[in-house]
C-alpha cells in the first residue's frame, strides 16, 4: 500500500523518464523502434529509476539530471534482459514473447547492442565522468556475471560464496549504482553516496535471493511460469546449494539434478523442486535474505531524515516480503 | 612498402596500444580472458590505431591520451566483429577460429558485450564529454548498420544509396572518428578534426566498397575463404547491385541469387560470382571506390604540411589498390 502511494506521488517523475526511454529507443530503422519499444511496453516495476529519483533527493534534486541517470540504467537493464533471454532460449518474460521469439535471435543481439549503445548516449550528455565510470564499470562486472552464470550452470560443486559472487554482478550492483548515481549526479556529499550504494547492494541481494526463492516454492500463477525453470536451465541457486548440504537429500538431489542435465532442459523438474523445498534450503536462504535486508536498512542510519529515507525504507521492506 | 615503413617507424607506440588493449580485456574470469585474448591474438591491420596516432600529430600529441582513444576504438571494433560471427555462421576469421565457432554462440555474444563495455571503461579515464559522445553515438549508427545488413539480407531490389548508407554505418562512422577522435582529444583545432573526420569517413567507404569487391574478384588464397562469401550469406554489394542493372545480366544472375537463397547459404556461388565478373558491375564500383579516394585525399589538402599528411595519403593509396 505506501508502495503504491509511492508509485503515485513519482508518477510525474516516473512518466517522464518512460517517455524520455521512449524517444531515447526510437531509431529510423522501423524494426529497431518496434523491438525496443516491444520491450518498453512489456514494462516492469521500474525500481532502478526510482531508486535514482529517491536517491537524488539526497542532493541538489533535478529531474533533468536524474534523467540521464535513471533512463541508461532501466535501458541497459533491458538490454540485459534481452541477451538474457537469447541464452536462456526464452520464449515469454513478464507475460510478454521476447524479442528472441517473436523476431530472432540474431534480432535480440543487436536490439541488446543497440539498446545498451544508445543507453550510453544519454549518460555522455551529463558533463560528470565519475558518473560514466562508475557506470562503465558497473557493466563490466554485469557481463562478467552473465558469463559467470553460463559457467556456473548444472555446478553442483560451486561454494554459495561463489553463488553471491555470481548475483552481486549479475543484480546487486546495477541496483547499488541506481541509488549512487542518483546521489553523485546531484551532488550529494560522499558520504551518503557511499551509505546509498551499500542500501543498494545489499536491496539487490535480498532481491535477487528472493527471486530465486520465488522460482521454487511460488505458484506458477505468481511466477507466471512453471517453479523450478532455473533448475531446468542449470541454474543453480541458493536454497538448492544449502538442500544439496543434506546428507537425507543430497544424492536424490543429485540424480534429479543430472536427470535434468541429461535431458537438455526438457525434464521435469518438479522432483527436484520437491525435494529443495523438504529440505532446510528454503529457511536458510530466507535466513540469508533476511540479514541483507537488515544490513540495507543499517545503510540508511546515517542518512539524514528526510521523506526520501522512509521511503527506501518501505522498498526494502516490500522486497523483502515473501509472495510464496 | 612506405606503408611497412609508417608501421615500422610507430611501432614502439601501437606495441603500447597493443599492451593496453590485452591489459584491458584480462578478466579475473579465466573464459573471458580466454576468449578476449584469443581475438587479440588473431591480430588484424590495427588501422583505426594508427589513424589515431597519426591524427594525434594535428594536436597536442601524447600517446597516454591517444591510448584512451586507440584501444576503445579497436575493441569496439572487435566486439562487432564477435557478434558478427555469431550472425553470419562463421568458422574462421583471419585463419584463425572465431570465438563462437571455438567456444559457442552464447559466450561470443557476451565476449562482445564483455569486450565493448570494457572498452567504454577506458574512454572514461579522459576527461572530455565531446569524446564521450562522438563515440557513443557511432556505436549506435554501428548497431544500426548491423541490423540493416540483417534486414537486406537477399533483398535485389535494394537501392545503391541503400547500400552505401549500410556501409557508411557498418564500416566508415568507426573509420571516421578514429581520424576525429584522435584529433580531438589532443586538441587540435575544429578544422582539422573536420577535415580529418572526412578523411577518414571517405577512406572507411572505399575500404568497405574495395573489401566487397575482393570477396568477389580475389582468389581463394587471397580471400581465406573461396570467392562469394557474401552472395553465399545473402549480403548484396556494390558490384551485385550493378551487376542486377543489366539487361544481359540480371535475370540469370537473379536466378542464381534465389537459388543460393533457397539453399539457405548451403549453395555454391561461383555461377552468380562469374555472372558479376562477367559484367560492368565490377568495374562501376571500382570507379565508386576510386571517386572516394579522391575524396579523401582531397580532405587532406587544407592541413598542415606535417609527416603525417604524407602518411595519411600514403594510407589511402594503399587502401585503394587492388589486391585482385
Amino acid at each position: 500500500m505506501k508502495l503504491m502511494q509511492l508509485y503515485a506521488s513519482l508518477k510525474p517523475e516516473l512518466q517522464a523518464i518512460e517517455d524520455q526511454m521512449a524517444r531515447t529507443v526510437t531509431s529510423d530503422l522501423p524494426i529497431l523502434s518496434e523491438t525496443s519499444l516491444h520491450l518498453l511496453k512489456a514494462g516492469g516495476k521500474r525500481i532502478r529509476p526510482v531508486l535514482v529519483l529517491l536517491a537524488g533527493k539526497f542532493g541538489d534534486y533535478s529531474l533533468e539530471t536524474l534523467k540521464k541517470v535513471a533512463v541508461p540504467l532501466e535501458l541497459i537493464h533491458m538490454a540485459t534482459l534481452v541477451h538474457d533471454d537469447v541464452i536462456d532460449d526464452a520464449d515469454t518474460r513478464r507475460g510478454q514473447l521476447t524479442v528472441k521469439s517473436k523476431w530472432d535471435n540474431r534480432i535480440a543481439m543487436y536490439t541488446g547492442d543497440y539498446i545498451y549503445a544508445k543507453a550510453l548516449t544519454v549518460v555522455t550528455e551529463l558533463d560528470k565522468p565519475r558518473v560514466h565510470q562508475i557506470l562503465s564499470g558497473t557493466i563490466v562486472q554485469v557481463c562478467i556475471g552473465e558469463m559467470e552464470q553460463i559457467r556456473d550452470f548444472f555446478n553442483v560443486d560451486q561454494s554459495i560464496r561463489n553463488y553471491l559472487r555470481r548475483i552481486r554482478r549479475k543484480t546487486a550492483l546495477l541496483i547499488a549504482i541506481s541509488c549512487q548515481l542518483g546521489a553523485v549526479a546531484t551532488g550529494a556529499p560522499a558520504n551518503i553516496c557511499n551509505a546509498l550504494y551499500s542500501f543498494g547492494y545489499n536491496l539487490g541481494m535480498n532481491f535477487q535471493i528472493m527471486d530465486d526463492l520465488l522460482d521454487l516454492c511460488g505458484t506458477e500463477k505468481a511466477i507466471g511460469k512453471p517453479p523450478g525453470s532455473d533448475l531446468r536451465q542449470g541454474n543453480i541457486t541458493l536454497p538448492v546449494l544449502y538442500a544439496l548440504r543434506e546428507d537425507s537429500i543430497r544424492d536424490r538431489l543429485l540424480t534429479e539434478i543430472e536427470a535434468i542435465k541429461q535431458s537438455d532442459g526438457r525434464a521435469d523438474s518438479s522432483a527436484a523442486v520437491k525435494l529443495v523445498r523438504s529440505s532446510k534450503g528454503v529457511q536458510e536462504a530466507e535466513r540469508m535474505a533476511d540479514r541483507y535486508i537488515a544490513k540495507a536498512l543499517k545503510a540508511l542510519d546515517s542518512l539524514p531524515n528526510i521523506p526520501a529515507k522512509r521511503n527506501l525504507t518501505d522498498i526494502a521492506r516490500f522486497v523483502a516480503k515473501r509472495s510464496y
